[in-house]
């Protein structure tokens, strides 16, 4: 895989202040300065670089782990040095490099050029650097001029990473969709694009900033392509608020929070602790996968190591040339931290909110400011729990509080809105909103094809599959847990069960790593167990459960490239023992991959998981197949992966939360809009109903 | 099924006022006491009744449609009677009677008595009757007696529908579980007795009002039993606040909306129209399904005619007798409707709410006010839509507003809180969370079984399904609609898809009336479609699809009673061809029921319903394998089914929603508490990111 090494060298450049950061903090500008330098003096004076990735190499578990256990303890904490992790090119060529800078030691520890078939990540400034070659590009502009389009129109590019065919693709490529800004409207420049697509589409090379060919796309039923002819005139669709006729009948909802939020964020440097009704974790952020949790922890108690989205894929159906290779790896091939959006106050999130900011790294070494990656809110998600006595009718209720940790990224045409949630009865939920506008293409008009949608006029929304890993590092209750399911069977008839309703579950360890499909048919319920720890009450093993929506997996065949670099979308759940670097389901290097390096290949070491350091990677997604209401652009589809405890605790652990009452919600009727006043609500209101009155019970 | 039949009658007895009732509205309470004296004139003089029902019988379809239609279009409405469906008992006998009274008429059309295996619903004055009977038994006090309980402990007795097993059950009967409150804690009449479960179970006739028999439960491992035994102390396990060490560090989060809802409600007599964003329904309530949304419109267009929750079955795992007869219909055989919550101003809902309340029927065949049953309110439900050009960095965000009407059941035990809700997206959710009490049995300490999870000392948590169907009388775009479904499906390897990542969907027409499963592995995805409506932008059909969550089938054998009665527990979905008065999915009576009068027997009927009036019920659960966090009072499982467009507006319905800005929603950063000025968000603010900066498009 590394074709070249270099020794490691202590040379102190620039050196980042002595740092006392946290092992999990997320790199300070200072620091990737400073391991850019260091790579830097790795190479004679005159090297140009293009920096891909300057993070934070987290420390190895085994270091960490006491680390954590001092700092809950109160403890002398143990000295870790801070390390990064460096992807860079020599700029302007294929040669990629990956390296391991010690900042503490001031010394480059590890740097190779890898070898053939390994890429880096697209960036933002090479996107724009491709978006420019294409259209400056002479042959491009004489395939565009074929259009005669109106004087004035707005061609844009959009870059797709190249995905693998395994044909002529051993070197790094862009492949550009090309689309117009309305003519009519030219000048506007959030225009929606997607709205008219063109049939030309520039193939560039990043290393050599030349265009490489021009593809013309089919744009009728088969592989048949035309090229450009001239344009006739169709309508636009902006999803702009200035070009809709809005509602004028929706009023106000304001979240108040008089007192203010519940949560704390305490910020230490780079690193956030966020502590909440018994929850406590620390925040971090990088440029792959945006937010990632650490040490999460209830009451005290270890759950989650660490938790994070460790990848997703979008496959797309339509099987002609170029098509076929649109199969974006969203965190591997560009990144969920970089393409994060600067939220906005009272638009992104509602109520009490901190934000939380972040520098990541640029191409030069530099670093980007990333304002408002993560809102941290909480939330009012109906009701917790609710019991009324029908005998007294006195209810007991409480409301379920969440919070929120949001972040938003987008990714050329398309939004994912990802969220961690936490509530009072022990629960982690990972949320992802799928929307923003549909990748669209050309389609001859009269053309109905089965594998997309016609959502406009000459614009096809190709159907797609949006799968996605969240990478569990579980430590219930301590980091030696085992994976488990459960199924409910039918008792056979037997004098035991004459009347054929009896059933009951069975509990199956997973002995070996490997990948597993959820069989909803029979109640198939994955769990996370530490069998070492048992319910002071039942005395069954500790657990959490693993609640995920069913998906249709990945319809690339076996033999596709599609399948081979997709290691996580074949199955809903993957397990393996933990090694340290592996966080990546797909792999480390997705850009056009070729397969291997991901989730499936190292379960198929099928390593002995029992009573171990476990990693699971839950799998899920949506088969998207567009509906003309997913245009211009689509109301959010939600998607829940729901972390449950079970026989964890000993009871409830909502049951504390204080009851749900007018004095503390201060709802108003609407018949009462303009007399909101301080209506107490009797804790021992009479809730029910339709058998009220005294007890019939009998006294002894 | 009926033996006995009754000449109609237009004896004028205490008319009711002349009625100009919307033919969907429920019936007053003048309405309700009028049908009464209607049946009772029937009778001679000193005739004893026991009213079960009184409630409207609803217009035939063919009707109903003229008048919905006129109304819609302000032309003149034509005149429907209104007409009662009556049950009824005569009193402390088994001689149970169906009837239909024309109020309008004043005339009873049809008054029969009800033969062998047909029995009523449970009701709150016969419930209390039971316990009372129980109670007060000397039998049941001897055995309560072996107990040795402290003095002053009180027993608690929850009755039970006996469920069948075709053995000497063709009289309707309770079986009563019995319980005791806390005995250290006596006085407290809302002490969880849920956590002290007897091993006596009384065996009580509502004909009769005798004790049938005593029961002894088993408790250990196999079917011994033992009896009563002298009580072991066991700690409590309380749910009220009082009980509790509350948590002290959650701060208010109110729901402000200055302006007031944006909701309109207009009442006309016991009927309520609701206005919402485009939508527009009729809200009915009834004693059994409770909440009936009709003639659902949105923008003036069709969808639905009516939609309710049909029924429930909630079959228990447990093979011993009299446990394998715990198969509740909830609905059926007690009513979502009489067991609504009186809900509570700033409890139960948050925000501006309007509570609808409404007037059912009892036993004396006079009226039960029941306040507040509906709450409709608005709620914010997170992001709507979002797209930010990342070339511009400019962020076009809406949020999701919802319209829920929530209805809260108390029955026994338990708890769901049933919700409707509707969004700017043409969406509409109908939503379960399943809470309350676990329903518990008492079992030896020290004993593990693999159909129950011990969730305190000596309690047993029997695992038990929830199945619900919600009965979708769909009218999209008109009354003639199909059912289809499609699959997606991997396309073969071939010259048109060399790398085989190609797929395609394929549509299906459903032909006649059954009961379907769902294949999520397929993406298999059904929708109620009208092709005789085009989208008029791709030609496809206007439809709506139907999206819920997977579910284990009923697990009974197919010999059982249990899968026999309950006719809607073995399919994702049931379509059948409308017919008037099929409204449940378990049939008419499910008290005891033989099977036979449900929606699988009417799809057995194989009728063609393409194109055709379409009724579906869509069926969906969960399998409640408690966890020791489920007690004393679980936290809410969430369920939800969407119905949403597909192909059925031209775009994205809510692209009209005004953007989400501060100046709206008034948010607060969690720094600046004290001074929450009036900040204005631009709505062009910059919202990304990775790539700010000019465009970099060609101007031709």
């Amino acid at each position: 895989m590394t074709t070249e090494s270099f020794s490691s060298s202590s040379l102190p450049v620039r050196p980042a202040k002595q740092s006392n950061a946290h092992p999990f903090a997320p790199l300070s500008a200072d620091e990737i300065r400073n391991a850019a330098a260091l790579i830097r003096a790795q190479w004679p004076d005159n090297t140009q670089f293009h920096f891909k990735t300057i993070t934070l190499r987290e420390p190895a578990k085994a270091e960490a782990i006491p680390y954590l256990e001092a700092e809950f303890h109160d403890s002398p904490l143990p000295s870790i040095d801070r390390r990064s992790f460096v992807n860079y090119y020599l700029r302007n060529t294929n040669k990629f490099h990956e390296a391991v800078v010690n900042l503490s030691q001031q010394s480059v520890e590890y740097n190779a050029r890898l070898g053939p078939n390994l890429h880096a990540a697209g960036d933002g400034e090479e996107i724009l650097t491709m978006e420019r070659i294409a259209l400056e590009d002479e042959a491009v502009k004489a395939e565009i001029a074929k259009l005669k389009l109106p004087k004035d129109t707005i061609i844009v590019a959009d870059p797709w990473i190249y995905g693998s065919d395994g044909i002529g693709d051993d070197e790094r490529m862009y492949q550009m969709f090309l689309y117009m800004r309305d003519p009519e409207n030219a000048a506007e420049a959030d225009s929606n694009h997607y709205a008219f697509p063109l049939n030309i589409s520039p193939v560039v090379s990043p290393d050599s900033h030349q265009l490489i060919r021009i593809d013309y796309l089919p744009t009728g039923k088969d592989n048949t392509v035309t090229g450009p002819k001239p344009y006739q005139p169709v309508p636009a669709n902006e999803y702009l608020p200035e070009h809709q006729k809005l509602r004028q009948d929706l009023k106000p909802l304001n979240v108040i929070q008089p007192e203010g939020a519940s949560f704390t964020v305490t910020q230490e440097g780079t690193s956030n602790t966020v502590e909440w009704q018994k929850w406590t974790f620390r925040v971090g952020f990088n440029q792959r996968e945006g937010m990632v949790l650490y040490d999460v922890r209830y009451d005290g108690r270890n759950l989650f190591y660490r938790l994070s989205l460790s990848d997703m894929n979008i496959p797309y159906a339509d099987p002609r040339h170029p098509y076929h290779k649109k199969a974006a790896f969203d965190l591997g091939d560009a990144g969920a931290g970089i393409m994060a959006n600067d939220l906005q106050l009272g638009c992104d999130c509602l109520g009490s909110i901190q934000y939380l900011s972040v520098v990541l790294s640029d191409d030069k070494g530099d670093v980007i400011e990333m304002p408002n990656v993560v809102c941290v809110h909480e939330q009012d998600a109906g009701i917790g729990w609710k019991h009324t006595n029908y005998r007294t009718g006195r209810a007991a209720v409480v409301r379920n509080r969440e919070l929120v940790l949001q972040s938003i990224i987008t990714v050329a045409n398309y939004e994912y809105i990802l969220a961690f949630q936490f509530n009072q009865a022990g629960e982690v939920i990972y949320e992802v909103r799928a929307t923003g506008i549909l990748s669209t293409q050309p389609i001859d008009q009269g053309i109905d094809v089965p594998w997309g949608t016609v959502v406009h006029p000459g614009v096809l929304a190709t159907h797609h599959q949006h799968i996605f890993s969240l990478r569990i590092d579980a430590a219930i209750d301590g980091h030696s847990n085992r994976l488990v399911y459960d199924e409910a069977l039918p008792m056979p008839r037997s004098d035991f069960n004459p009347h054929g309703n009896g059933y009951y579950t069975q509990e199956t360890v997973v002995e070996t790593s490997g990948g597993f499909d959820v069989d909803y048919n029979k109640n198939q319920v994955f769990k996370i167990q530490n069998p070492a720890v048992r319910n002071p009450v039942n005395g069954k093993p500790v657990a959490y459960k693993i609640m995920a929506p069913p998906f249709q997996k990945l319809l690339s065949d076996k033999e596709s490239f599609t399948y081979k670099r997709a290691e996580f979308a074949d199955k809903n759940i993957y397990a393996v023992k933990y090694r340290d670097g592996e966080l990546y389901a797909g792999g480390q290097y997705t850009n056009q991959s070729r397969g291997g390096t991901g989730v499936r290949s190292w379960a198929d070491r099928k390593e002995r998981i029992v009573d171990d350091d476990l990693v699971v990677y839950v799998n899920f997604g949506i088969n998207h197949i567009p509906r003309i209401e997913d245009f211009p652009v689509m109301p959010v589809e939600i998607l829940k992966v729901a972390l449950k405890p079970v026989n964890f605790f000993d009871k409830n652990p909502a049951m504390d939360v204080p009851p749900s009452t007018q004095d503390f919600n201060r709802s108003t009727l609407t018949s009462e809009i303009h007399t909101q006043g301080s209506m107490e609500a009797k804790v021992d209101g009479h809730g029910s109903v339709c058998c009220a009155g005294p007890t019939p019970s009998s006294k002894l």
